[in-house]
Formats: C-alpha cells, sequence, structure tokens
C-alpha cells in the first residue's frame, strides 16, 4: 500500500488562544516529516473532546506556540515512519494514537505520533471507534480503576448523561460496582435508567442534596468524579460521607468550587484534581496497554461512543458550535 | 494534700449552639465524679481558643448533646482519681490535660480526664503555661512535622501573627525549616521580622499575589497551612507551584473557598483539611507524646504564648468579645 504524501496539507490552526474560536482558522501548512521513533499518520476521523475547547481557550493543561493544530486523539493509516524499530512495520496499518502534548494535533489531514504509542486497529472496530478511544472508553476504564484502586465501595460521577458517562455506566455495570449517576435534567434519568443505570439523580430535583446525602452515606460513596466543577462541586463535598475525596476531571462549568472549609477541616475531605496524562504516567506503560485492551474490547464488544455527526475541517466552526449546544447528542468527529 | 470536693460546682454551660453567645450561661452544676480510667482535675487555668468559638457556634466537628461545658484544655491540680492504674498516682500533682471529646470541658471549676492523657507540669511551668500547651505549641509542632513527613521542602503559613503562627515560626526558625508567613498587616510584617521571620508577607499588599507566586516557585513552598479560608485559599491555590496542597486547618473567615478548578486538573494541587485530633489519631500515642515533650521543652526555654488576660468564669462574655477583637494580642485564659 503506497500513499503519495503531498507537501502540504489542510489544518485546523489556532493563530491565540481565547475565549471565542474566532482564531480558529482553516491553513494549508506543509506535511510534518515522521523523526526517529515517529510515524505519519493520513488521518481519517479526529473527535472534538471537551479537552480540546479548553485547549483552544488556553485553559488546558497544555499550551503550545501559536499557531498550532488542535486535538489530542484521531485515527487514520501510517503512511510514512521515521527511522526506529517499531513504525517501519505500521505502514499500512490501521491505528488510533494519542497525540504528544509538544506537538500540532490531529485536526488536519496529517498527524505526527510515536509509533510505540500506535494502536493497530482490528478490522471490526472502525476508524471513527478508533478515534474516540483515548477521551472516552479510556478515560472512563481509568475512572473506574482509580475509584478501586484506592479502596471505595462506590463512587458518584456527575454530567452522568455525557458521552463519558454513558462508557462508565456501561463498565462499571460489567464490574459490578455502584455509581451514583448525576444528571442535570429529568428526561437524562430515563436515558440512563433505559441504559442499565441503577442509582441515578438529578441535581435539578428540590430535594437533591438530601437524596444524594443519603444515598452516598448507604452506599458508602466515598470518591466522586466530577466533570462540572462550580457549585455541584461544594454540593457533593457537603453530602458526601465522613472521609471522601472529590476529584475534578472536567470544566463543564469552569466556574471556581464554593468549598466549605468546615467539611474539610472535621469530616476529613478533600478536592483534588484527575487528569488522564497524569493517570498515564502514573500507572505507566503496561498499565495504559491494558486499558487500551480493555477500551478496545469495550468497542469490539458493541459498546461504541455515539456518532453525532461527522463533517470535514472546513466546517469546524459549525461543528463546534453544534457540539457545544448538545453534547450529549454525541461526538462529532472531523473526517479530514 | 487534700482538697475537700464540693458537690457543686461553677462553669460555663452552652444551652444551644447558635452564631452570637447569647445561650452561654453560669450555672451552679454537680461536680463530676471521675469513673475507670479517669482523674478529677480542679481546674486553675483554661485558654480561650477558636476552636472554642467554633464549638459554641456548633461549626466544630464535635457536637455534645446540650447543656454542655466547653473548653478542650486546661490545667489544675489532680484531686480524685477513678479505679485504675495511673490515675491514683496523679492525685495531688499539677497537670495539663485534653479534656474528652465526649464529655464536658474545661471551662469550668472542676473538669474529668482521662488518666493516662494528663502532663504532668515540671516546677518550671506555670498552670497558665501548661493550661496552652495543646492548641497551640502542639498544633505548631504537628504543622512542621506534618509538612516535613510529607517531604516538602518549605511551606507557607496564614494568619502567621497569630499566638500559633508565632510559635510556628519559632519552631520553624529552629528546625531551619523555611516558612513563608503570610499577615494581613503591614504593622504584622515587622512584628514578624523582629521575631526573626525572614519571609513574610502581606495579604494586604497590591502586589501580594505575584510576590507569593515568585517566593512559592522559588522556595518549591508546595504546602501551606491555612488559618483563615475564604478567598485567600483560592489564592494560595492559585500561587503555588505544581503538586501543591493547601491543609486548612481553621477558619477565621468561616467562608467558602473559590478554588479554580483548573489548577487541581492540571497542575495537581489539591485542598484538604487539617485537623489536630485526626493527626494525633493518625500518628499514634508515642509520636503524640514526643510531641507533648517537645512542646514542654519549648515552653521551658522560654517560648511561652503571649497571656492577654485573665478573668474569672462569670467574666465569659466580656473575655470572648475581648478575644475576638483581637486575637493577636495573645490568649485569654479563664482561672475558674
Amino acid at each position: 500500500m503506497k500513499n503519495t504524501i503531498p507537501d502540504t496539507m489542510q489544518a485546523v490552526q489556532v493563530l491565540s488562544y481565547g475565549t471565542d474560536f474566532d482564531s480558529l482558522q482553516i491553513a494549508e501548512v506543509p506535511t510534518p516529516k515522521p523523526g526517529r521513533g515517529q510515524v505519519l499518520i493520513k488521518v481519517t476521523a479526529a473527535p472534538i473532546n471537551p479537552s480540546d475547547l479548553l485547549f483552544i481557550r488556553g485553559q488546558y493543561g497544555i499550551k503550545r506556540p501559536t499557531p498550532t493544530i488542535p486535538g489530542f486523539e484521531g485515527a487514520g493509516i501510517v503512511v510514512a515512519a521515521g527511522p526506529g524499530p517499531f513504525g517501519k512495520r505500521l505502514i499500512g496499518k490501521r491505528v488510533a494514537c494519542p497525540v504528544p502534548q509538544d506537538s500540532d494535533g490531529s485536526w488536519a489531514e496529517y498527524v505526527i505520533c510515536i509509533a510505540m504509542q500506535c494502536i493497530k486497529l482490528p478490522s471490526d472496530i472502525s476508524d471513527e471507534q478508533g478515534a474516540m478511544l483515548l477521551a472516552n472508553p479510556m478515560t472512563a476504564i481509568a475512572i473506574l480503576d482509580e475509584a478501586k484502586t484506592r479502596g471505595h465501595q462506590a463512587m458518584i460521577h456527575t454530567a452522568a448523561a455525557s458521552a463519558l458517562g454513558r462508557v462508565l455506566l456501561h463498565v462499571s455495570n460489567q464490574a459490578n460496582y455502584p455509581v451514583i449517576h448525576i444528571v442535570r435534567r429529568e428526561e437524562q434519568v430515563n436515558m440512563l435508567k433505559a441504559q442499565g443505570g441503577k442509582y441515578i439523580l438529578s441535581s435539578s430535583e428540590p430535594d437533591f442534596q438530601y437524596q444524594l446525602k443519603e444515598l452516598a452515606g448507604r452506599l458508602k460513596a466515598t470518591i466522586a468524579f466530577d466533570a462540572v466543577s462550580g457549585e455541584i462541586t461544594g454540593q457533593l463535598i457537603d453530602c458526601m460521607p465522613t472521609d471522601s475525596s472529590v476529584l475534578i476531571y472536567g470544566l463543564l462549568s469552569s466556574a471556581p468550587m464554593p468549598i466549605d472549609p468546615h467539611q474539610l477541616i472535621f469530616y476529613k475531605k478533600q478536592v483534588e484534581g484527575f487528569w488522564l496524562p497524569n493517570w498515564i504516567q502514573q500507572r505507566g506503560v503496561v498499565k495504559t496497554i491494558l486499558t487500551i485492551r480493555k477500551a478496545i474490547k469495550l468497542v469490539r464488544a458493541g459498546f461504541s461512543s455515539q456518532i453525532a455527526e461527522k463533517v470535514p475541517l472546513n466546517a469546524i466552526y459549525d461543528a463546534i458550535a453544534e457540539y457545544e449546544r448538545n453534547m450529549t447528542r454525541g461526538k462529532v468527529l472531523l473526517v479530514p
């Protein structure tokens, strides 16, 4: 299999980090060349994830010199390899890949990835599903692993109707691990119930905090993974049992979290962060590979992330607007 | 030495927990009788600590059925002992004592304590200084121990002009351990400088956050002990280096802490609580006894807490008002 690699390619570029998306542009840029241990992937699918929007806004844990190309994961075909033992064998293969933090991202026709980090996609997993392995299935598996490794008997999850929330529901049900799913609207309660959720609370109910306190106490849910931040984080801290931890992993509200200091001092509660790159670094390569295999198994078993829309690169503005309007509808995929 | 123990005694009572102190009263109540392993102490001095005010307001980690007597520490003479090997030998001895969490406190003519927890006071330590061993010297030593045990190279301390802050300045200087002392007023900067403080910042300076960020980064101050809560906690989190922890141990503001979630997710920062009773429980008896010995050594070496005023039990209202007006002036001691 031989691809002709053009000298330039189309890509989405961030010109400067900012809170609106005016500084995004579609540009014709030089096609990157793989260095030692790297491969060049012709991108066939790359998702828009919440982390991408944070990155563009300059609120993510990674900032690169601008202009830079967003996109932290994707799938495609390996078309070239730099020197090193792993890359050559991947040429012509369909792979999914995380994008290295210090180089341009996957919202482009081509992207550079580290050969060792490429995940060969089995024939029964589409490029689209492969492109979404990282942010959702892997984070969900990592969250469940973290809760169990730390020895908690049950957990709380916010924004539970999100794509990630539904993967977490699936894997926690498989593992028979109790999760209190918190959603923001009544219809989402029914949706998660239909998907097998057992403990589902809507934060818009007037007695939400009372219910949460009762349920968290009964199930001994002493760890929470919070994708929202802001007010809800303070409510989690108030309602959880003594000796509880809230791990913030998402910024759907991005607002400061009003935490009651009494709860931390006298009831041994704490608030910390959870970020997949740190988790991967802490757990090491073996655990990461096992997690990826679990994620692939999950997709293969029929549990795939919902795709709301597939759009070309030059539809990026509308795609982001559409994604932000209704994140629970499913993923928006860029198909360069 | 023989004391005649009256059947009733004078005591300060909380009738119901509340945010003002209207429900405090001076009452004539039955003198308690020591049970197995307990001793009865004729109280000669008992301090008003911030924890007592929280307790009376119902905001402390301990709540007992009302009416109840406040006061978590004190000093006096052991006048009676219940059955058990330790108590008898203490009769007639001057001791300092923590008050058990589930029984009446030290703001009374007599108090029950656990014989094993009584600290015999050497002749060169006054009842007044002995009565204040726990809340200040011990907490300061515990804070320094916690920072070092966790492996941090330097720490930040807020409300550093408090009685506890000045003990911490002393012990950290002795241990040659760098502390960034944060105070609220310019004149407190000079006061701590005169007492040997090296790194002192006033939070009322316009460039406070800039200075804190620079200094914390330079000294690698990755742990903070915060006695204030509210706004300042959010500022600490913002200004501290990657991989930092803020431990709330005091509630001088009592306000919710607006924490930026980005800092927790991407920069591995966390907010937790620090409470002496939990620390003692975690570290065990041996460590606790060593800490008390250190505290006694400290007082013996001439480092004593400042006493602002000594008042009888029936002056409790004025004493609390006076203490709240200016906590940095020194401790107010009840002398029943």
